[in-house]
C-alpha cells in the first residue's frame, strides 16, 4: 500500500526507530540534574546536538531544539523580529512560505507589524530582485523557504541571502522540506526544520541562530533550550531526529538521484497519460522526491478519496480537500490550475513499482471523476449565439470550468462565455483554463452574487 | 542505585514504553489526513484522547494535548487571561506555584497585567480565606498547584475553586504533582499537567478547558488540537501518555498507601538520626511520595554530590544547588530552613529496603558535610562578651549560619551576635535557624555591602 505524501509526515526511518528504543532507558531524567541519571540525560542531549548541528552545518550553541517544526518557525520569527524591535517591525516573506511563517508574521500585526509578500514566478520561484526591492530600512526579518512544500521548487537562497546579507537585514530559511537531502545554502541568519518530515520522530524541531543574530526569546522565561523552546526536553525523540537525519543524509546522495528519476518518470508521463492536466512547480529546480500536478474537471477531494481506495495515499492543495474551501495560497500565488490537484512526495526506499502502478492507475481514476462529474470529452456541435452565458452559482469547483468547458466549442471563434459562479476557486481556475486551453480570458466583474468570468473563444 | 527524584521526572513506565513501540507503526502520519494512514493516525489519538480524559475527569473535546506541561501551563494562563481580557488582568497565584506559572503570570505584565500571591503558611498550604481576599472585580484568572511540587503540601483546590466559583472568577489547576495519584478536586476551570511526571513520555502536556470558560488561544493561528497546541501531534507519546496514566491510576491506590508508610519512615526516622534537621511540609495533608528535610550547617550542592557518590539521585530547593544562587522561592515563602535542603521523592514501585538504606547512608553523609565545613558539634566554652560580631561577608550559604551557631553560645543570654553577611540564602536561614533553635531574630539592617542579622541568645 504505496504511502506517496511524505511531505506531510515521513514514516519513522528504522535508525529513528532503533535510537529512541535505544536511549528510553537513558534519557528520561532531567538533563538540569547533577546526579548520575540527569547527567547521563545530558551526555544524550549534548551529542544530539553535535550530530544535528554538524548535518545543519551550524555550531551546537547555536542549535536548540523545539517541540516541532511550527515551534521552531514562531520562536525564530518571535525572537528575531523582538531582538531587532528598534530597526522596525517591517517583515518580508514569500507568498508561499508554509502557513506557520504566514500565521506568525500575520499574529505580529496587532501589535503593530507590516509585512511584504514577496511574488513568485509561475514555477512557484521567487527572484532575488524581488527581495531586494521589497527590504526597507525598518525590515526586522526576512523569511524564505528552502524548498517549496507545495511544489517542490528550490528557491535561491544564496542569492536572496547576499541580498538580506547587503541591506543588514538577517533572513530565516524554513528548511523543513529539505534538510534531509542536503544542507542549507550558505548566508541563512536563522533556521527551522522539523524532524517528522526527514523520518524522526514527531516533537522534534530544530531551531539554529547564528552567533551575533540579534535574538530574544518571546513568551514566559524558560531556561531550558537557552530560553527558546521552553519544557522538559524530549530527549530520546532528540536522539532519534539526530540520529536518523545522519543517516538520511548518509543515503541522500544516492536515493535523491533514484526518487529524482521516480519523479521525472511521473512528470513525463502523467501529461501523456491523462488529458488535460498541468504538472506544476520548477522541473528542474526542484525536490528530488516531490512533484504535483493539477487536473481539469476534477474534484480534488473525490480524486484523493479514489486514490485512496486504490490504495494511494497523496495530498492536494485543491481547494476541495480543505476544510476551509479556500484554494491553496501557493498555487494561487503561481497563477497555475488549482482545481484537481494531486501532490506526490515519494518517502526514501520507494519502490519503483509503486510509481509505475501509480502511473497504471491514475488515468482510470481521474477518468472515472470526470465521467461521474458529466465533464467533457470531445468538443460538441456547431455553433450558434456569439454570447453565451453560464449559470453555475452555488456550484463548487470544478463543476464551473467544466461547464464553460462544455458551452465554449458553442460559440464561434471571437464569440464569449460569462461563467457566472460564487466559488472563489473560480477567479483561480477559470483564468488557469483559459492559459491551458489557448483561450483568451477577458476578465471578471463582480456581481451581488458572485462574480461573472468572461472568456473569448480563441481557437 | 535507587533514583529518589520522581518529580523532576519519573522513569518510563512499563506500559507507556510498550504503547509507544506499538504506536510507532500507525502513528507517525498527520491525522488531518483523509488516506488511511491518517485515519489510523487519528483513531490512535481520538482512543488516547478518550482514555485521558477519563482519567482527567473532563469530557474529550475539553481536553488538548500540549508539547510539554511547561506548554499547557503557558496556553492555559494565556488563553485564559485574553478571552477575559475586558473583565480585566488581574491574576492570583499561590506564591508557592511551579515557575512555569510563575513565569507566565509575570510575563503578562508588561501587557498591563498585575499580579497578587496568596502567601502559605509554614506548612506550605494556602487558605481558601486567602484566596478570597485576593479575587477582585478585574481578576481575570487563579492559579493555585493541586500540590507543592517541592514539599507535597496538597492543597484545598475544592474550597479555593468555592471561593473562585463565588467571585466568579476561572480556576486553573497545575495537577502535574498529583495526577498520576487521582483526578483533582472537583470545580476547577482549568487543569494542566505533564506526562513525564507520571511516567509518561518526554514531549506530552494535558491542557483541560471546561466549557463554558472564555478562552481565546494567543500566538500565531493554527488548527491542530482546537488551536490550543500548535505543531505537528506526537501521536506515539500521545498514546504512550494516555496509557500509563490509565497504568499508574490502576495501581495508585495500593501503591500510594505502599509509599506512604515509605515517606512517614523517612519523616520519623531522618529527625532521629539526624541532629538539627528540619522536616518540611504537611505531615498528613501530602502526596505519598514525597518528603523533604532541611540540614543545618550543610552545604546543599554538597551534600547532593555526596548522595550521589553513595548512589542516591535527590534534588533539593536549597540555594546551594540553583544556578542562580537564589533560595528556593517555595521554602522561602513558607519561611522554613532552606540550607542542605533534600527533596526525597519516590518513584512507582520504589523498595522499601532503598529506603532503609537510605537511612542508613544519610547520617554519615550529613555528618561528613558539617566536619567538612567545620559546624559546631555541641555548643562550646563559657560566655564573655554580651554582644558579639561575626564577618560572613563574602562567605556562601551554609557559612553564615556554621559561623553564627559557633559563637551563640559565647555571649550569655540577652546578649547579642550580629551576622555580616552578604549571600541572600542568609536573609532566610539566619531567622529559621532562630526559630528552629529558640533564639530570638532581632532583625535585619542593610548595610553597604550585605546585611547585618542581630540575633539575641534567648536559652
Amino acid at each position: 500500500m504505496p504511502y506517496f505524501d511524505a511531505a506531510s509526515s515521513a514514516p519513522l526511518h528504522p535508525v529513528a526507530r532503533q535510537a529512541l528504543q535505544a536511549s528510553l532507558d537513558e534519557g528520561w531524567a532531567d538533563p538540569a540534574r547533577l546526579y548520575r541519571e540527569g547527567r547521563r540525560a545530558r551526555l544524550l542531549l549534548d551529542a544530539a546536538r553535535e550530530a544535528a548541528a554538524e548535518a545543519v552545518g551550524c555550531r551546537p550553541d547555536e542549535l536548540a531544539f523545539t517541540s516541532s517544526g511550527t515551534r521552531a518557525v514562531h520562536s525564530g520569527i518571535y525572537g528575531s523580529a523582538a531582538g531587532r524591535r528598534r530597526v522596525g517591525r517591517h517583515l518580508v516573506v514569500s507568498a508561499v512560505e508554509h502557513s506557520s511563517v504566514l500565521h506568525a508574521a500575520a499574529a505580529l500585526e496587532p501589535d503593530g507589524g507590516t509585512l511584504t509578500e514577496v511574488p513568485v514566478d509561475r514555477a512557484g520561484a521567487v527572484s532575488p530582485t524581488a527581495y531586494a526591492a521589497a527590504l526597507r530600512p525598518d525590515t526586522a526579518l526576512a523569511c524564505l523557504q528552502s524548498a517549496n512544500h507545495e511544489v517542490g521548487t528550490v528557491q535561491p537562497v544564496a542569492e536572496v541571502a547576499e541580498v538580506c546579507r547587503a541591506a543588514g537585514v538577517p533572513l530565516l530559511v524554513d528548511a523543513a522540506q529539505s534538510l534531509a537531502w542536503g544542507p542549507v545554502e550558505e548566508g541563512w541568519s536563522l533556521l527551522a526544520a522539523s524532524a517528522h518530515k526527514w523520518g524522526g520522530p514527531a516533537g522534534v524541531g530544530l531551531l539554529a541562530v547564528r552567533k551575533g543574530v540579534r535574538f530574544a526569546p518571546q513568551g514566559p522565561a524558560d531556561e531550558r533550550e537557552s530560553g527558546r523552546a521552553p519544557g522538559f526536553e524530549n530527549i530520546p525523540a532528540i536522539v532519534a531526529a539526530a540520529a536518523s537525519l545522519r543517516a538520511v543524509r548518509a543515503e541522500a546522495a544516492a536515493e535523491g538521484e533514484r526518487l529524482r528519476a521516480l519523479v521525472e518518470r511521473i512528470r513525463v508521463r502523467v501529461p501523456e497519460l491523462v488529458p488535460d492536466v498541468e504538472v506544476v512547480g520548477d522541473p528542474a529546480r526542484r525536490l528530488p522526491h516531490l512533484v504535483t500536478f493539477s487536473c481539469l474537471y476534477v474534484d480534488g477531494e473525490t480524486l484523493l478519496h479514489e486514490l485512496d481506495r486504490a490504495g494511494f495515499s497523496v495530498s492536494s492543495g485543491s481547494s476541495c480537500t480543505s476544510s476551509t474551501l479556500t484554494p491553496s495560497h501557493v498555487l494561487r500565488a503561481m497563477g497555475v490550475l488549482s482545481e484537481g490537484n494531486v501532490r506526490v512526495s515519494l518517502p526514501v526506499g520507494t519502490a519503483a513499482s509503486d510509481v509505475d502502478r501509480f502511473l497504471e492507475v491514475l488515468p482510470g481514476v481521474v477518468s472515472a471523476v470526470r465521467e461521474k462529474l458529466g465533464a467533457p470529452v470531445v468538443a460538441s456541435g456547431p455553433a450558434v449565439a456569439h454570447e453565451l452565458v453560464v449559470d453555475a452559482l452555488g456550484k463548487r469547483c470544478p463543476i464551473p470550468v467544466i461547464e464553460l468547458a462544455k458551452v465554449i466549442a458553442d460559440v464561434p471563434v471571437g464569440g464569449t462565455v460569462t461563467v457566472l459562479a460564487d466559488d472563489e476557486a473560480a477567479r483561480l481556475d477559470i483564468p488557469a483554463w483559459c492559459e491551458m486551453r489557448g483561450q483568451e480570458y477577458v476578465g471578471e466583474s463582480r456581481r451581488e452574487r458572485g462574480s461573472a468570468y468572461v472568456v473569448r473563444r480563441v481557437g
